[in-house]
């Protein structure tokens, strides 16, 4: 896939090939396109998270492992790569979110948050001494401007989508949802399509391998589905794999 | 294009080619002749910027991506290359323009503003451990002198120029602007011309896919069209592609 | 097993490969693959860890050499790997502990002091200049969400868990935990799950080359087993080999 | 020109070549040979700098770029390389004499600047971690001593001269200065010689694409003439090409 | 020995091998196995460390030389390996030692100490900038647990011991104290082991080519042996060559 | 002169080669060969140094070079080599001496600051990142021991002589002030021997591309010649070439 | 004498060989072996130096060059190799046993000064950045304990000796000590011993090219012989070469 001749280029961050790429980054993202995928999706009404949380083993703790982060009652974080780095962006994610809310007495703007984030991402990206973060993030949230979902990925940049998805088989996911994304969804829309997304290329079974979580713009919170819920969802779809 | 006998005067910006280039420099610039393009146009009254935004997919938001950003009241700045860059330079300029304001209780010199940013732009080539960074500005606005309109390179050079512009396919729209270039337009033809010049370039379909702003001599104010008004530019010129 | 065509993108952490691996965490999974194995397995009533201690030499101390570590009244570390690596991470876990009980006056929460210990060995996959820490660890221990077991890896990411096992052969020792792991499980049960399961893998003789500890949701305290009490459990399980 | 077998010796300016060269510095040099050329003369009366300003692009605001900057009063300064790097040394070099007034009150020694700025360049070509300065500066001014003329290099040597060249065709120039220059020049000589020796280098059309600064001893201040009255020099001494 | 094959994995601490080894570390491990050898044996009743001496020329001052080093009242360390990286670790350990006196006015827990020592070097086998000292300590002493006896190698791991060897020909001096060694040993028994099992490895001759020192539990203090009566058991144990 | 065996010794002062030697000292020691030549002669009654400031080109303004400065006033020194690099030894060299004076009140020992320039230039030998000072000095003076005169080296090593030179052809000057060096010379015939010295390598002309300076034991100063009374002598010795 | 199959190892001192060897270190020893001869020799009542100084040309002035430095009263050092890195050393070793005068108000320790100069150059071969110091010394010095005699090598290893040499041809020199050394030999015996060990290295001719000094136990101070007294010696001892 990389002949040899581009050998060289691709051994720092702080090295452009000729081409002016950095492939650091490019191979960061391979990283990201490993990783168990995620979906979001937004309405006017509001915005969604699915994730899959894969069984790694028939004895792993599915309660111990989150794939979608809290990071304040407003705003939630699902990562798709290096699980180790994303821990490391949620909790900065949590500490810019809760300085807001200490300096300004009010909930921190979602894509303030994102760029806050993107430009700790960038870092990584210009100075040696560090690789770049192996992980790309869908930040939802609700704020002053409405229901917000952005997706980040490793070079720093963010980008605000309707619904868009990271990881594993993202591009199938992505092609049902531009097939099947509609403008005038509601909330329940919203879950709907985020999880059926997510079935065209997860294995779905229930509530232990599926984490859901959503935000109403009249609430301005973000909740998580319990895996009941999820499980009651999956059979009401008809989503379940054998 | 770089035959393997360069191999190793490339690798770094702390060394020169034997014939005194700074390659990492010149590959920076790669990633800005890969950026979506942008373009700036001034006369005695004003001054404009005109910049594509790429449909990067079905779902991508267009409200939740800027092309030109505004840094103060008075200057805007369109960048092409790496957006993740950009975004570092442009908080920088707004910190500067912000602490002149601050300090001097007037708005920053659009050409003193420049200097800063290009003289940051300038380290990232002499000093070791961080690359250049991989990002041409457009900065635009009104001062003391006048409508200002300069171009900046990743190298930290900035010129001065009656009309230009940055990013992929560049010099199709340079032949464009000095073909049509007249030293006497009022702020409404250079808008047009803008325009059209960028689509020389660029698929242009309405306000959801370019980025208008200009600002007068007498407002001394940079103000963005809104995407309708830009759509009704668009429809007026007959530039809507398909 | 890597052919040459990797050579190069293995020797830095701070390099990913064009697959967006980092070999040099890799690597150091196979120093924690050649450990000596431990096996953690919980239930509804608490929590268990048994480690195999080789016996070096004929005139080697047992008495002198641990492989589980009290890092708090209510929780435990067991390594494998490098045991100077490990050793760090244990001190370290121990610092955060006693802070955590001179600050807030009450025992951390399992999962968060496991999360501190994380968090220090993803900086060490990220950062130049140093290598990352060649260990992987069961932590164990009883808090306010009853008793928790987590495993972590060279890269920084934990994962909770039923039943686990590191170290050599630890894939022999999952198996034998799948296939006779239950959830109904009493502590009694799960001491003598972990010390078969061991057995699997390493040859038992008695309460010297084997370590043992649990502790139980009623009491929270982890409880090492005397070498006496060790022998005579695998004498009752008829494990002792030749 | 640089065969193979120093391949190596050229990599760093921490590096001396077998025969006692820094082929850093060296190549520094290079890039002042392909920048655009600039002449300096003196007399007793005085001293001129002239210098081209190349038109970049037809619609490039010739009013917007300096090829002679003012460093205090009575200095001004002429660079020719890397034209970001210039900026860096003229700006360190205002701040030099700013400080000199100030704390003495009184315009600093030429040659005292020149050194200062000279010793900067020196650190830049001996220790590791960034690459010299790629330009050449004519400083020239009046002090205590009279008319002062000095040409510096990448290397941070300066040297003082009657009449002087640095850029593109530089020695072309030399070669008509040299047969040309009279020790009993007036300062209107001077500038006559000056911009007949830049024309033998370069396609001059008018005041747009050439710079003229000059000082004299009795006003100690260096002043530039305007782009009306070089294109009138220019018809008056018939340089005008085409 | 090494395969070329395996060039490249062994030039840097931060370094893992494709299987998970740090080659610097084990080849320091090299430098000690050339270092003159060293023995440990301990008993309930004490602890006793025989270390060679050898005679590097006649003209040699045997008295300016020490293999076995006091660190505190009740501690000795004897190194085998870069005597210059022993000095700095000995030195380090006596701070270690001494501070603890001062601040808890209490001899030093052994192991403590040891772990202390060995804590220092670990630190030298994960970060960059320096290499792995290239030295193994035994350490004996006296403290609340009894005798204690503590092998340590590069990397930073420390075992306890009945009784052990290192330095060159270690493996020999292993082999008969494994086939001699007697768990009801007293501390005349234990020194007459040490200095017969050196002489397996070792041209005894007397006082001044070995050095021997010892502490028993009662008096909890290590006493060197003089020249003379090392001379003297030697003759009595009939170990003197030719 | 250098096969290609000895590659990568020579590629850092921080490498000693096989056979001890620091190439990067010794290749800036080829500088020093490229310089002009500069040459010293004490006697008891004085020290005289002699300097050929070579003729540039036919505009270079000779008096704004010096080969020899005055360091205090007792003290001159006259390098060959890198000239930028000499600049900041002097003035290392001058700021010693001065401080010296304030703290002291009295001249320096001309010996104590020949040791303090080589204490700097050996740092630049030992230490990474940077490259050694390429040039040496004839350092000249009176103090208390009388007549001095030191030549110092890249490596940092001084030694004193009765007669000595440094620069181009120094060996044929060297051998010319063997055959007629005379201990019993007075101050008068060290200045002729001096110039008669330098004319074997260098096409003397006059005061103009010549420097003189000496110091009496006496008077303990250093005195330049000037242009005129160097040309006279030049005259009187009949040195002048062509 | 390396084969290339080394090449690699022996270009750091953090690198340690497969075969735990660092070979930076062993090539500074090379340096050593290159330099003058210096010959030690102590009795029980004194110590004694002898050290050529070599004629490096005829008009070097041997009064300007010491071999034999006094640190203190009591000691004095003689070293062989880099001479610019000896004298870096002796500063130390000089400030070192002046603080210890200050603090103490009594002599330092000759054991204890030259492990504080050995602890400097074991530094220098563990941390990267900067080379070994290329240089051995001999110690020797009275103190509480008689007289001392300590040789040190560039690794930062001390050995005390009766006689020792170092530098140029220093076996012949050892070969002839062994042959001739007596351990009643009185301080005469012992001025003797060293010149004429010296003298089977070196074309002794008068007190120019060999210095010597010793010290007595009654008087506790080093004394260098005069020049004079030197060319006595050499005469009475028949020693003079052609």
């Amino acid at each position: 896939m990389f002949p040899p001749a581009m050998a060289g280029y691709d051994r720092a961050i702080t090295i452009f090939s000729p081409e002016g790429k950095i492939y650091q980054v490019e191979y960061a993202g391979e990283a990201v396109k490993r990783g168990w995928p995620t979906v979001g999706v937004k309405c006017k009404g509001g915005v969604v998270l699915a994730a899959e949380k894969r069984k790694i083993s028939a004895l792993f703790d599915p309660t111990s492992l989150e794939k979608i982060y809290l990071v304040d009652e407003h705003v939630a974080i699902s990562p798709s790569g290096l699980l180790a780095d994303a821990r490391i962006l949620i909790d900065y994610a949590r500490d810019v979110a809760l300085s807001h809310r200490f300096i300004y007495d009010e909930p921190i703007d979602v894509e303030y948050l994102t760029k806050a984030v993107c430009n700790l991402k960038q870092q990584y990206t210009q100075f040696g001494g560090a690789r770049p973060f192996g992980v790309a993030l869908l930040i939802a949230g609700i704020d002053g401007r409405g229901a917000r979902l952005f997706q980040t990925d490793p070079s720093g940049v963010y980008i605000g989508y309707y619904a868009t998805a990271i990881g594993a088989d993202s591009s199938t996911i992505m092609e049902f949802l531009e097939k099947n994304y509609k403008h005038d969804l509601d909330i329940g829309g919203c879950v709907e399509l985020a999880v059926r997304a997510l079935a065209t290329a997860v294995e779905i079974s229930d509530g232990t391998n599926v984490e859901v979580a959503y935000a109403t713009v009249e609430e301005k919170r973000v909740k998580k589905m319990t895996p009941e819920e999820v499980t009651e969802l999956i059979n009401k779809l008809g989503l379940k794999k054998a």
